[in-house]
């Protein structure tokens, strides 16, 4: 049986999403599928391009349609940043997985592009877009690094503790927007 | 040979230092000291509060005395922050462990309480010092761990990419800063 790049990919995800991260080795990939490591290399050339691959392909599936309503650009800025939060939630190690392959260089750009068009768009400047972007994106990674890391623990057995501090997201990503506002409004005014 | 708990600790720190997270296994560990894994058992009653122990000794290796000099309260968070970044870089996979940790509720709650207490010294009130403690976390461990992740896949010749954009630790610090502080001009007035 052939698989192609698609098919792959699916089940390596599925692997990551049943099992976690650590599940996800060329070697149990090659044993689900019932084909050699061989056969996965030949569609990713190492454990990153796949690790990469199933990263893009969990921004996929969280990816949602732009609702027309936010007339301004916080409104816009929050949509980019829990379409992202949601989408990382909704993969067992999402967060991990996302914030590695972004570190590597390897990726999953288009939260962080379209975050950046944002605040471009106000007239902020380049540099301060890319920044402001770059300081969003941190943050969620940060935040739902934490909520995932304990959700799955809590699950698992593994360790006790509350949830109760964790439902703040969004009032955490007000006082960054707020930091951001202060910064377009000086540069409208300038 | 007896190790007590100071020495046990030492040597998990060392091989997390020197070969990372994965390295860390209650087999290895024994193996390096020369015992049998239940004799650190005895010490650590599993690989979680192994865990939290080392994430506690990054913190402590990376504490510096505070400088009087900063009178304002954002030089003060500006501190801590800098300091937990710096603490986790000193260790491989430093903030993966301790951003670990932190979601297992286990511990490392040093640099959250005394963000905590710099903005509710401020007159903020106790929620937002709450989650502002909480939102420069977030920030904190998403901005050094992707600076982290790039610098050991480079070094380790797994990934290209340039560090150029990674040195922006302290302009989206102050972004975050900047949305804090008009809340607490904001409380300040009322």
């Amino acid at each position: 049986m052939r698989y192609n790049r698609d098919d792959v990919l699916a089940q390596a995800h599925r692997l990551v999403a049943d099992h976690g991260l650590g599940a996800l080795t060329m070697r149990r990939l090659g044993a689900e599928l019932g084909v050699q490591p061989s056969a996965i290399y030949h569609h990713f050339a190492n454990k990153q391009t796949l690790l990469a691959a199933v990263a893009e392909e969990i921004l996929v599936r969280g990816r949602r349609a732009r609702t027309a309503t936010h007339d301004d650009w916080t409104g816009r800025l929050r949509e980019v940043c829990a379409e992202l939060r949601d989408a990382m939630l909704a993969c067992t190690d999402g967060a991990d997985i996302v914030a590695t392959v972004w570190a590597f260089g390897m990726g999953v750009r288009a939260p962080a592009d379209e975050l950046e068009a944002i605040l471009r768009a106000t007239g902020v400047g380049d540099e301060l877009a890319l920044v402001g972007s770059r300081t969003l994106l941190h943050y969620v990674f940060g935040h739902t690094f934490e909520e995932q890391t304990a959700i799955q623990a809590i699950s698992a057995g593994a360790v006790e503790r509350e949830l109760d501090s964790l439902p703040d997201f969004w009032t955490g990503l007000d006082v960054v927007i707020d930091g951001l506002r202060s910064r377009v409004e000086a540069a409208v005014r300038a």
